[in-house]
C-alpha cells in the first residue's frame, strides 16, 4: 500500500527511544511504498494539533545522530485520548495527509492508544497499519522479554550505585546510611536493576526496596541495624513506588505534585521518607541521592545492546507494517541468555495494553529486601553489555536536534 | 633521607583522588631512599589509630587499578586535630614507624592539618618531609589553577545537566521546571561548571544559583517567569550552598542533619526549596534532581586530563620531597589555555591552609545567575578533555579495592 508514515514518541524520554526511531525512519527511506515520512511534535498530540514535520528533509546525519541522542527528539505526551471528536479529528488527520503507516513509539499507556487508534480506523474502514514500537525505562511492558531502555537505565544506575558504594566505603563514620531514589512506579525493575553492582556479597546495594513488596518499618530497621552493626555503612536502593501496607506511597504528602492526564501519581520521596525514618529511628548520618529524571537520560554510559536493539525494533517495525501486518507491538522474545539470542516478533497490541508487568516474585529475597542476584544476572548481564561510543567534543557528548520542517 | 612514607587520603573522596595515590605510590617505588611505602587508613586517624597498611604488599595490578577506581581507596576522614596530645601522638607514630616522607591528599583542612603536623614536626626536631597533594571537586583551594577532581565533577555533572535540558526539551508541558542541585558548600565553581552544558543560547541551563550570590527571590522568580514565558521550560542548577541574603542556607531547616566536627553545616535541600517557591509562586509544574554525591564517583565518565594531572601531582609530590622541600603543596601553574599548557610547583602549606577560592566575582553574569560562558570556558574546557577508559566487565565499570595489610 502506498502511501506516508508517521512517526511519534510517548511517554518517558530515554537513552534510545531515537535510535528506535531512527531505525524506522532509515528503514521507511529504503521503501517505495513509503512516500512522505513524517514526525509528529509531542506524540499524538501533535496529530490533533497538525503540528507534524517532514523527516526526509532533516540532514541524514542528524537522523543518523538521533542514535547518539538521548530523551525524545520529536517531543513526548502524556496525552490521554478520551472522547470520540479526538478520534475523529486523528482520523480525518491521517486522511488529510494520506498517512497509511503509524508508527507509536511507547510504553503501556502509548501502546493502549495505539490499538484504539488501530481500532477506530479499523471500524471506520480507513486503510492503514499501526505498529507500537516498545520504550519504557520501567521494563513493564507485558509481552516482550525486555523494554528498549530498560538496559541503559540499569547500567547506568548500577554503575551510580556502585560508585556510591565505594564512596561509602571510604567513610570514616561508624554509621553512616546512603539512600538512593530510583524511578519505578509500580514495578521494581530499575531499582532490582541495581543488583547487578554488588561484586561481591556485603557489597552495595545492601538493600533493595521494590514496589512489588509492601514495606514493613520494623522489618525495614532492623535489617538497616544489622548491617550497620556488620559492616558500619548501609547503601538502600528504594524504588520511588514503594508503598506500605496500607497502599500508601512511602514518600506520599512531602513532593507529591498532584498527578498526569492518565491518573497516575506524580512520586518522589520515598528517599526522603526513608532519611527521616533512619534518622529518627537509629539516629545514623544519613544521605539521600535522587538523580530522578537524570538516569533515563544517560546517553554518556548508555547500553550499546540496548542501543542496538532500540534500532532494530525501529527497523523491524516498518518491514512488519510494509508486510500488511497491523495493530500490533514489536516484542523481543529470548531464546537463550548464554549465549544471548533473541528474535523479533510481534503480539497484538490488545494484549499489551494497560497490562504491567511487574518484577518476579520469585527473582527478589532477603524477606522481600534484595534480589536473587544469579537468576537475575542471567536475565538482564546481556542487556548493559558495550557501551554507546557516543560522539564528544569539547569534553561532552554532542546530541542532534531536529529542524522541524513543518508541513 | 633514608626513611619510610605514609600516604594519606582526606576529605570528600573524588574521582581521581585514587589516581594520585597511585602516582605517589609508583614514584615512591622507584626510590632507593624511599624504603617502606604505607598508606593509613581513613586520613590522620588511621595514624592515631595506628592502623597501617603496606602498600608494597599489594599487587601491583591493584596499585594501577586505583587510577580507575573513584573514591578514597585508602579511606577518609574529616577529622580536625585540636590537641597537643593528638599531634604528640601523630610524631610519636611517625618515629616508630620511622615515616620520614608524609604525603596528605586532600582539601583545605587537610592542608590546614598537613601544615600543623609539618610545623610541629619541625619544631620537635623531628626530621621529616610533609607536603601536601591538593584535592577537591569543590575546585576552592588557593594557590592553584585548579584542583584534582574538579575537571571529572564538572564534566560529568554537564553532561547530566546537558541530558536532563535534553528531557526537558521535550516535554509537552507549556511550563515545567527542572531543578538539579549540586555540590559546592561555599564556592559555586561546581554549579558554574554546569554552563558548559549549554551549547547555544536558549539551552540547559536557564540559570545558575552559586553561593557567591545572595539568593533574591524576587529576582530569581521574575527570571524564571520570563523563562518559561519565551520557552515554555526552565532548567535550574543550584549550589547546595546558595544563601539568602541574610545568609541563611536555602534549605536550611527543611535537611540539615547537623554539623561535622569542622563545624562546617551538612547541606542539602536547596532544589527542595526552590522546587517548593517555584511552585507555590508560579504553579508551574516542577522537579527536583539532587545526584548529591554521586557526581564526585563518576569514574565512568571522569576527566582523561584531570585524572592524568592528579597522578602527575602525586608523583611530583615524592619527588619534591626527595629534593628535600617540605612544607609545601603540589600546585598547578596554567601558562596557556589555547592551548592548554601548565607546570607544576609549589607553594607553602601556610598560604593554602583555610583559605577558600570562591568563584570569580568578575565571570558572574545576568544578575547573578549565569556564568560568562566564554571566559569561563576558556577556564574550564581544557580540565573536562578526554575520557577515561575505565576497565568495563559485565557492562560495568570494575573498581579495584587494596587488600590493606596491617602492619
Amino acid at each position: 500500500m502506498k502511501g506516508n508514515c508517521l512517526i511519534a514518541q510517548s511517554g518517558g524520554p530515554t537513552a534510545v527511544i531515537n535510535a528506535s526511531a531512527c531505525g524506522a525512519i532509515q528503514e521507511a527511506q529504503k521503501h517505495q511504498e513509503i512516500t512522505g515520512i513524517y514526525g509528529s511534535e509531542n506524540g499524538i498530540l501533535g496529530i490533533l494539533n497538525e503540528r507534524i514535520f517532514d523527516l526526509n528533509k532533516e540532514d541524514p546525519k542528524t537522523i543518523e545522530g538521533l542514535r547518539y541522542t538521548p530523551s525524545s527528539a520529536f517531543g513526548t505526551c502524556r496525552h490521554k485520548l478520551t472522547s470520540d471528536e479526538e478520534y475523529d479529528r486523528i482520523l480525518s488527520v491521517f486522511r488529510k495527509y494520506d498517512i497509511r503507516y503509524f508508527f507509536y513509539i511507547g510504553g503501556n499507556d502509548s501502546q493502549d492508544t495505539a490499538n484504539k487508534i488501530y481500532q477506530k480506523a479499523e471500524s471506520a474502514g480507513y486503510e492503514m497499519r499501526v505498529v507500537g514500537i516498545p520504550k519504557t525505562v520501567d521494563n513493564d511492558l507485558w509481552g516482550t522479554d525486555h523494554c528498549p531502555g530498560y538496559g541503559s537505565v540499569i547500567k547506568y544506575t548500577a554503575a551510580m550505585v556502585r560508585e556510591v558504594g565505594l564512596d561509602s566505603e571510604a567513610s570514616y563514620s561508624s554509621d553512616q546510611v546512603n539512600i538512593i531514589e530510583t524511578m519505578g512506579r509500580n514495578a521494581g525493575w530499575i531499582a532490582a536493576g541495581t543488583a547487578l553492582a554488588r561484586q561481591m556479597p556485603g557489597q552495595a546495594p545492601d538493600i533493595i526496596l521494590l514496589p512489588e513488596v509492601p514495606f514493613i518499618k520494623e522489618k525495614f530497621l532492623n535489617k538497616v541495624r544489622d548491617i550497620l552493626d556488620s559492616r558500619k555503612k548501609c547503601v538502600i536502593v528504594v524504588s520511588e513506588g514503594v508503598k506500605d501496607t496500607s497502599g500508601a506511597y512511602l514518600g506520599e504528602g512531602s513532593d507529591d505534585v498532584g498527578t498526569d492526564s492518565f491518573g497516575h501519581k506524580q512520586l518522589g520521596g520515598a528517599a526522603s521518607a526513608l532519611k527521616e525514618l533512619v534518622e529518627q529511628e537509629i539516629r545514623a548520618k544519613t544521605r539521600q541521592c535522587r538523580p530522578s529524571i537524570i538516569n533515563r537520560n544517560g546517553m554518556h554510559f548508555a547500553s550499546e545492546q540496548d542501543s542496538a536493539e532500540a534500532y532494530e525494533q525501529g527497523k523491524f517495525a516498518v518491514t512488519t507494517a510494509l508486510n500488511s501486518t497491523s495493530g500490533v507491538m514489536v516484542s523481543i522474545e529470548r531464546l537463550s541468555s548464554v549465549p544471548y539470542e533473541y528474535r523479533l516478533r510481534t503480539i497484538p497490541l490488545g494484549d499489551v495494553a494497560n497490562t504491567e508487568r511487574t518484577f518476579p516474585l520469585e527473582w527478589i529475597s532477603d524477606g522481600g529486601m534484595d534480589v536473587k542476584l544469579e537468576l537475575f544476572s542471567e536475565y538482564a548481564l546481556p542487556l548493559i553489555r558495550g557501551e554507546v561510543q557516543v560522539p564528544i567534543q569539547d569534553g561532552l557528548p554532542v546530541p542532534v536536534r531536529l529542524q522541524r520542517f513543518f508541513i
